[in-house]
């Protein structure tokens, strides 16, 4: 039976959740609920949800609630679903952390199932302009649930929230808080000290690079967020963090004994590591080949290359604009399906006269 | 009058250096030295040096000479400049610490300007096919003359090397050395701590969402080239990293403490620091607006986007795919000039079925 969604706080995550499940099979309505009705007005004419309804509402018509507003709004809303939920109704959320989340939800009746979650997935763009119907694809999605929680529930939420193309992943909620400790909560920790050891010296700060913006780009979320964040898992981000400055100091101390056996054993350690983590790939089609351009700075010249491409039949898979001088001209580098179609685009551009390689 | 520049090492920096100023006014023909065959004929093939030289031949008719190849390098090819330069040469290069190149420099004779170098820009695209016009574009680009060396020798570097779009700042070795033991070396070894604080753990690197990903990004750099940087520069990457280390501690012991007054002031501080690093703005045309379409996977559906918007007098000045699903397909981000254009974009490409929205 085709189920009813509610999702509460439409922000970047709820939004997007929204935009993705409404054409889910699985997917009855989508009921949707945030303090802001400028958000709410922009939901429903995106086409994120069906319906705008009050917690109170929402809440008794749902087969599953997803709590999408800062933790610190949970125990507020849970405090007024707990009165109008019907037994056998899913509880979840997309909180950062799990264990103190889990805590909320055990305020609810018995027989409603409260299942914690935490899609791996974000953007820079907060709030409902910065949806994606494809955010989650690929993402790790966590789900925690409560111990009294049949297999079944937690299978059917899994079964829902596959359609967003999230990788479901179960298990417990101190597990996720120990694993988010270690891939986000503390890096953030470093990001920010990264940044504060410049003291904000204009001199450091002229010379921050790409690799520098790259480290440190999380360092300008929101403090407020963040704090928050932090405190409701110190338990494991206090061990990690500890973790971190003793590998620190022992780098530290190699560089003042000269003891180049192990700065470069952990670096390549760390290189080993790294290259494990698979790359994002984010163009159409699978993507073989790449050739770099340089082009004028006039207008619709990005639609004249698609153009001279396409009349050749050579498919453009991804796009990117490197970087750019106004009033003079531009780099983009572009993906095609394979090398063959990548020398032969550089032979095309290049008797357009625009300057180009296979890269 | 226009000067013959010699670059030797024909990679990433070097490759760029040739591609820009070749089209300067001020320079007359560019040679080029590349231990690796292949590497010079590409670089021949796209234009990026006139002709191929031996570093004696280069260094006799140069008038100015770049060393672009790794550091450890130096030694041995000062060493063979030294017999062939003239005097009133001009020899700089373009690597990562200034302390220790500008000690390898004082090996030349006198009469020959020493001039250190190092453009604060890079690609992970190592070698040749990396190479880019653009590369230094708004880039700082750091030099450090040796005592002797007359300004009018210095300012003649400089404009010189302003043609590539970067902005030149002159300042002692020892200053240089220093700031980027800040911004780069300490954050690297930061990256590679972080890396290596997952343990290689699978259930770590399947939570790695692109925070972490953007944050070790350089831990995937090469090791060997990263311990000669770090020992090149260990006095102040040691001063900085202890600094680190502290500054770790005092959160640490913050969040045992129960203090998030402290936490919350550092965090604080680090996202107002990290918000005056400039963005990178990539578009072509100052770009004003942005929104987001989802489009079915298909081949040509870049082109035809392009097209639909040319018609109707829409200049795309920035495009990225955001994400993509397989055989199904992908949510895109276009820049345009004005919200006007953009309310404009979205209401034609919904007229023709393409959800979109501005962001």
């Amino acid at each position: 039976m085709k189920k009813n969604l509610f999702i509460i706080g439409l922000g970047l995550i709820g939004g997007s959740l929204g935009l993705a499940l409404r054409e889910s099979p699985l997917v009855n309505k989508i009921f949707g609920f945030d303090i802001d009705i400028k958000t709410v007005e922009t939901a429903l004419q995106i086409g994120v949800i069906d319906e705008f309804k009050s917690i109170d509402e929402g809440g008794k018509n749902a087969d599953v609630i997803f709590l999408c507003t800062p933790i610190s709004f949970f125990p507020l809303i849970i405090n007024e679903l707990r009165n109008v939920v019907r037994q056998g109704t899913i509880i979840t959320d997309v909180g950062s952390t799990k264990e103190e989340v889990m805590q909320f939800f055990s305020n609810l009746p018995q027989g409603v199932w409260a299942i914690g979650g935490h899609p791996m997935a974000g953007s820079e763009i907060k709030g409902i302009n910065g949806i994606d119907r494809y955010l989650f694809e690929n993402a790790v999605y966590v789900l925690t649930p409560a111990p009294d929680v049949p297999e079944e529930q937690v299978n059917l939420l899994g079964e829902l929230l596959s359609f967003t193309g999230a990788k479901i992943k179960t298990m417990p909620a101190s597990l996720h808080d120990e694993l988010v400790a270690t891939i986000s909560h503390v890096p953030h920790l470093a990001a920010a000290a990264l940044v504060n050891l410049t003291e904000g010296r204009d001199d450091n700060l002229m010379m921050a690079a790409g690799g520098f913006r790259d480290t440190t780009r999380i360092a300008s979320s929101s403090p407020e967020l963040w704090q928050d964040i932090l405190f409701s898992n110190r338990k494991y981000v206090g061990q990690k963090l500890d973790k971190l400055i003793k590998f620190l100091f022992k780098i530290k101390k190699a560089l003042e004994e000269d003891d180049s056996e192990t700065v470069y054993t952990e670096l390549c350690r760390a290189k080993e590591i790294r290259d494990q983590i698979p790359h994002k790939r984010k163009g159409l089609l699978p993507e073989f080949s790449e050739l770099v351009c340089i082009v004028p700075d006039k207008p619709g010249i990005i639609g004249k290359i698609g153009e001279i491409l396409g009349k050749e039949n050579i498919n453009i898979v991804d796009i990117e604009i490197l970087r750019v001088r106004e009033g003079d001209g531009g780099s983009i580098r572009i993906g095609v399906r394979n090398r063959e179609e990548a020398e032969r685009a550089v032979s095309i551009l290049q008797s357009c006269n625009i300057k180009s390689w296979v890269r």
